[in-house]
């Protein structure tokens, strides 16, 4: 099966980006500071300079939008939380307490709320984002987490919030997610996606010990066996969540609206996995914002052939990673929009 | 020799010390979040609180002091650049068009720049602070680079300076560089004082090529067989500069008024190192804010027994490491100050 979905991102390949790439590294490399001396924040000005079509991009406003659902497979006890924690969270979200709204503060970006399927009725409580495709996934350790509709429509409400960010003035759309039982969804993914090892691919999540990680694997190991190779779509019909797939479409719609997308943890990185093999122009319009302390995250990078921006040891989730990167994309339009050039500065070029 | 300061520095391993320790690690736990999830930013929160002796720290306030000074190894044609462009940038700095100033823009960061021992007439130009100690420093390849009293007075107003960043309201000082020249003195201060070997020690700086890096080698093992082992003092008297050793008083001045100490890439290392060396209980005031990518720093931060924030392939100075890694110490303060506690979220906690 596959998505009814076309997603339309400008790839990045063009005759007019080679151009580009070619003002934008002169652009850079005119600046006073000897060459590449920026390290990586000379990468980030290009990429976003590549991303807007612009010798000049901007990274003025940015939004995190963490997608909130529930996993079946959290029956089965692969979590060191109960599931209720999932809908707890969402509440903390709405009353700002949570560590990304306080990082999302500190740092200036807004944030937006979605209940992608979380198994709990919020009723037509304020602030949220009402997007549920269903209270929960099955559990997918049994049987398909989702159907193909179910997964459609949260691939699609994704890509329309996406949209709406970038109508809303946003360069930059950062994707979080909360979901008691998550690693084990994203887990499968990067086993199924990437043919990464269940072993390798499987962590501690919030925090399960020996005995619980033990049983993950178990429960994962019987999950994966009752398929065989698998395409994006029917991955993430099979294992995915519903608020995966939903950061899965807001990533392929961020970019088809020429965004940077901000990609979070092990969670998101899974998301954008699975959206990368739906439609690989995607992964120019992504920037890994930070190694997680996740056990599967290294593996999953490296499939994605991502080096991240920030090793913090987080493992937390929620987009908080992602926020953090921000100011650095900050830092990159800035210091190709406002630091003097050597001609313009009077100083003197480095040796032949 | 020794110099003819006393830091009056406040240790961290106090009584009240621990029990603060134990107050703040129990408001980290609390939050709500997996134990340990937020990684880095709680040792950073951790830090801050036991710098300032409050469980409710705060980071509203910092200022980066860019300190520049000449070096005469420069005419041992070490470096990829004239020696003008010292003074040159100094007047970039001035005008607010090289990358500190623009990062710091960005970042919500003050600036204040400061002639330490530049050579160049700067007259009475505006913005800049005039606290120099000589135009710039004898040729350490065949002399002391300053006498003690030069020293002395470079550190002497570096502390200074550290104490007027507190009386105007900081909490946070990060301390900037530019010397043509400078990666040479942090390279024989690297080995002077950790026993670092100099083919380990010495990189490219701004950008020498292959010649230019075995002349500075032979230059530098030139400088060092000089003098023997040196104390603290003696090695920044032989072989520092004016700016390095300015920075060094002004990370001991900082930590005397319990603000945390941003500290840059290799020539900033340098300083701590020898500033460590002087008062050792400026260590626990200092945060790595980047991992260079001039090629001793790795073995200068092994030294140190640092772990840096952030690693950007920079290689630039100018504080401008130190900068990006502001946005990080706001937000470590701002999740202990703002998020919700399991308690108060009406969240579930971890499974026993």
């Amino acid at each position: 099966m596959d998505t009814t979905l076309r997603f339309d991102i400008l790839p990045q390949d063009t005759p007019a980006h080679d151009a580009l790439r070619q003002t934008l590294q002169a652009r850079i490399d005119g600046k006073t500071k000897p060459l590449g001396a920026l390290g990586r924040l000379e990468d980030l000005a290009l990429q976003l300079g590549l991303i807007q079509g612009r010798p000049d991009p901007v990274a003025r406003q940015a939004r995190v939008i963490v997608c909130a659902g529930d996993h079946g497979i959290a029956h089965e006890g692969v979590s060191a939380y109960p599931q209720e924690v999932t809908w707890q969270m969402v509440m903390n979200f709405l009353a700002g307490g949570a560590a990304v709204n306080v990082l999302a503060r500190s740092v200036g970006m807004e944030v937006q709320v979605v209940d992608a399927g979380v198994a709990h009725d919020f009723g037509r409580i304020a602030g949220l984002v009402h997007a549920k495709v269903a209270p929960g996934t099955a559990n997918s350790a049994v049987q398909p987490a989702m159907t193909a509709a179910q997964c459609d429509a949260a691939l699609a409400r994704g890509r329309a919030l996406a949209h709406q960010a970038a109508e809303a003035g946003c360069q930059v759309l950062a994707l979080g997610e909360m979901g008691i039982a998550n690693t084990s969804a994203a887990s499968l993914l990067l086993h199924k996606l990437a043919g990464v090892p269940l072993e390798v691919a499987t962590g501690r999540g919030t925090g399960v010990d020996d005995a619980g990680l033990a049983r993950k694997r178990a429960v994962l190991t019987r999950a994966a066996a009752r398929t065989g190779t698998l395409g994006a779509f029917d991955a993430l019909c099979e294992y995915g969540g519903l608020e995966i797939a939903m950061m899965a479409g807001a990533m392929l719609g961020a970019a088809e609206r020429r965004l940077l997308v901000l990609v979070d943890g092990f969670i998101a990185s899974s998301a954008l996995l699975a959206a990368y093999r739906l439609a690989p122009a995607v992964r120019d319009y992504a920037v890994f914002a930070h190694q997680s302390a996740e056990a599967g995250h290294a593996a999953l990078l490296q499939a994605l052939q991502a080096r991240p921006l920030l090793a913090l040891d987080l493992r937390l989730g929620e987009g908080t990673g992602a926020v953090l990167a921000w100011p650095l994309v900050q830092a990159a339009a800035a210091f190709l929009d406002g630091m003097a050039s050597f001609a313009a500065a009077g100083v003197s070029g480095q040796s032949a």
